[in-house]
């Protein structure tokens, strides 16, 4: 047998990454990251207004200088050995295309318009649309929202649709289609990016767009129009089939075969979001848990479709059949604010010695705090009558999303110092992680392992293994940290006939795991004690005006690793 | 009219001070301050325990050093013509002496034994015995704590009283009788430190002995029998009258007047504590409200004896006919924490800044802190949804004391720093200052004016000027920056006959206010609606285990400035 290469690309929000890989050992054979010239010069974006937008040069630069950087040391034997190419990236990031599936801003007239450029995840200047558009679903003959939980966010697909139609004229007369990040990148491989004839992830469309078979597709044109008859018509234009990533694109295009030293032999897969191909890197099996915890997190679980089918699971982000692996129901979850917790306390403590002490001690006092604080909250002694936080800094994804709901912090006394608050925050995210478990086992869906991946899991053996105390379970940690690159070439793989099923490529082509934290029993007990005071707090901040303020979705539903 | 001149003295917990003041202008001639030395070594303290005992000659060194340096600069003339001296303390301090009123410390066999010294107020080690004085009295025929606000506190007279007769044989032998701070020096003034005959203060024992006339005095014999047996007879050996502090309790002695270059024509006062002579020196009248206001608060209010007589007034720490001037009932209350509060957050931000910056960072940054957080917490705008949090993080003293709560922030979010924070502790407490306000009024006790004296109320125009806000109340702050030992100077001048009541000496001798803060209307109303969601929380923490845990008493019930 013949050695056979393929390339995983993800694309997060900053920078792109592409990973060459061995398709039968798993084995890395070159990796390169390349970032957004653009983005990074602050382009385009306005974040006072939450208004983030990413230029498709940016992307189109970074695809061809990572995928050439990860070839760059390959024999040319490896280079007509390659086979297959898959793309993650973040999402819902959409961007209004021609009838040629160009994007707008690829367009002279179009270059500089920030509304003719894909809309980043964390893009939240539609936020009066995606309230008119949960309004109107939870009155209408179908609640469209059901499989996202019953809340449509601002981050996505039709609500930037919409609101981007409502303001920019040039735009409405030009936009022929919408497409998602995921699927342009892949489209532009293949160079068909028709936008009637590309095929659409499954996972962007039924995670974001209201996608669902039961709905014989997207919401209907009547439910459309109703919302604004600017959006009357669009339907038609968008798409009625999906398809999952074990699916192939197409093939590479001659004009991207060449820019990449590659043969047109090689086979596009169908693209995703950057978490769900993740989870495949971490080796994902059913009824496993697998959270990319970082900033925010993005939890995956996926069962098989004969088990669950089509029954609701309350109050969790999206539940889409094969948005992760075919045959296999993907659900979705998360928590709004996990790293970013400790990232905001970090940032109470050297706020004011940045203002009266200067930038390098800040600095400097900002690089050792999280470590230090670690470290002496590990020494705590851990009792029944311990802080109670809440996690709630930038509201609560799941279960059951609440983007108004506030962080508290209870039982302070005079010898509280900022290690006992800090494990308190480390605490409260491990409830919250809890309560997401919880939901997910009330529902009827057994967790049967957890596994995690992303910058936390990787950094923290401190909040793991308070993970792992207050889950009672044992937590596993995937070695590779380019698990989504990494998941994106086991989906090449299998786009591209290498291995026949997901399955037998994630055995070939898994890099297994690093660390495992297992459940103190002494401390089980006493975490489940803490975490009812945590759920009875939490339902109090819940039910009262204390809370109740102003809607806060900064950074609110990334599906960013 | 001859120049007639007092002496106030004033012990606090670090120092005692003397002002010599002129009795018919108020003008001061002369003050000394003088920090007890031992003390400041820390000796015969372990703060672990909170055992905090001060030597007897600590104050003997002190009560000499000050009143000499108050009349160092003073003319043969005025020293002929000083006629008073009143001395006020912090309390309950007391100590066991013997038959002759002799401090056991001061006897070569207790020299070094912290059981026959002074114990000082926020000394804990009585907590248990403190809390079987609750359980009988909450079950005796009479509730002797029903006029101390239901809770009697480790840190009073009886409690630590029988925790020493307990621990320590040699006290058991030799202790005759037990005196408070405050009537031991003014005895030794005198000459006469007979335990039996020398004149307690009707303050001291009416906030801290369960003296009441309703008992005939101090609780049964039976019930301190019922106590323990070791406090059987205890009672003939300490009081039954009291007297109140416009009472001359002697003149100076022979030794005194030689040691002081005074004549033993001058009348020395009977004493009192130092938060009420204070409210007299800040021109206290009726249904004034003066609050000390340090690291935590102590308030007084007196009204007329006729109006209020024997009502109970719920949920305040004491009230004790004559306990600040004569034929008025006197009324304390308090908050455990105030200024405390914000240390305690400017030691939370600190505190890494010490350990991985070192301590010169960590001071100067301590410096500037609060100052800063002041300056950019006035900027922030105010709004319904702002931050709640609660004061408790030392307990609640008043109203309903309870030293099992703690405090608690609530509100955060991404966008929360070191200010916003600092502002939402700065109205914390002033919204349990509006709790005790309102109690006082709800049982119809009406505030017709709010008088400040203390470090806060002095240096941080920003928190007074929230607290004139949140009470919608204008609060002058007493110019005089001495307003105890003024008080005491006044006292003097009454015991010494110099002015007929305690009316007249404040009209004569008092120095004025010079800041008064206005509420501003605009804010009133937000306030009022911050307010009623901390009363929320404050239910809520109170009914709920998050807060519920060992009880944390360190400062608690503090009476000094």
């Amino acid at each position: 047998m013949n050695n056979q290469y393929v390339i995983g690309v993800d694309f997060g929000t900053d920078s792109v990454r592409a990973l060459l890989v061995d398709a039968h050992t798993g084995q890395a054979l070159g990796t390169h990251v390349h970032e957004y010239a653009r983005w990074k010069q602050g382009l385009y974006c306005n974040p006072g207004q939450s208004q983030f937008r990413q230029h498709p040069l940016d992307y189109l630069e970074g695809l061809e200088a990572t995928i050439n950087g990860a070839l760059a040391n390959a024999t040319p034997g490896v280079r007509q050995q390659v086979v297959g190419i898959s793309i993650d990236t973040t999402g819902s990031t959409p961007g209004p295309v021609d009838e040629t599936g160009q994007l707008l801003a690829l367009r002279p007239d179009f270059a500089e318009n920030p509304n003719g450029m894909f809309i980043l995840w964390k893009d939240h200047t539609a936020n009066a649309e995606a309230g008119e558009i949960n309004n109107l679903a939870h009155h209408w003959d179908t609640d469209y929202t059901k499989y996202v939980g019953g809340i449509y966010s601002s981050e996505w697909f039709w609500a930037k649709m919409l609101k981007t139609l409502r303001v920019d004229e040039a735009v409405r007369q030009h936009a022929f289609s919408w497409v998602e990040h995921c699927d342009w990148m892949s489209a532009v491989l293949t160079g068909n990016t028709n936008p009637l004839t590309l095929r659409r992830s499954r996972c962007a469309a039924g995670h974001k767009a209201l996608w669902h078979s039961d709905f014989n597709g997207l919401p209907s044109d009547e439910f459309l129009t109703r919302l604004d008859p600017l959006l009357s018509g669009q339907r038609n234009r968008l798409f009625t089939d999906t398809y999952t990533s074990d699916q192939p694109m197409g093939h590479l295009s001659t004009e991207w075969a060449e820019k990449l030293g590659l043969s047109t032999n090689v086979v596009v897969g169908v693209g995703a979001f950057d978490a769900h191909m993740g989870a495949v890197g971490a080796e994902i099996e059913p009824y496993a848990f697998v959270r990319i915890i970082g900033t925010s997190t993005c939890d995956i679980l996926m069962a098989p479709n004969e088990e669950i089918g089509h029954r609701l699971i309350r109050g969790i982000c999206g539940q889409v059949d094969g948005s992760v692996a075919p045959g296999m129901l993907g659900l979705e979850a998360g928590q709004s604010a996990f790293g970013d917790l400790y990232a905001w306390f970090a940032h109470l403590v050297t706020g004011p010695v940045r203002d009266l002490m200067g930038d390098e001690a800040a600095d400097r006092l900002s690089r050792q705090l999280i470590p230090h604080l670690s470290q002496q909250a590990e020494q705590l002694h851990l009792t029944e009558n311990d802080l109670i936080a809440l996690d709630w800094i930038n509201g609560r994804r799941t279960p059951d999303a609440n983007h108004t709901l506030k962080a508290a912090i209870s039982g302070l006394n005079l010898g509280t110092d900022a290690a006992t608050v800090f494990k308190a925050l480390v605490e409260a995210t491990a409830f919250g992680s809890r309560s997401i478990v919880d939901r997910f086992v009330q529902e009827g869906v057994p967790i049967r392992k957890v596994i995690a991946i992303g910058g936390v899991a990787k950094k923290s053996p401190f909040v793991m293994q308070t993970l792992a105390d207050v889950l009672n379970k044992p937590i596993q940690v995937a070695k590779s940290d380019q698990a989504c690159a990494l998941g994106a070439a086991m989906f090449a793989s299998v786009a591209a006939g290498v291995h026949p099923t997901l399955e037998a490529a994630q055995q070939a082509m898994g890099s297994g795991f690093d660390a495992e934290y297992q459940p103190r029993p002494e401390r089980v007990a006493i975490y489940e004690t803490l975490y009812q005071k945590y759920l009875t707090l939490g339902e109090f901040i819940q039910n009262n005006g204390a809370a109740s303020s102003p809607i806060s979705t900064q950074y609110a539903e990334s599906e960013t690793v």
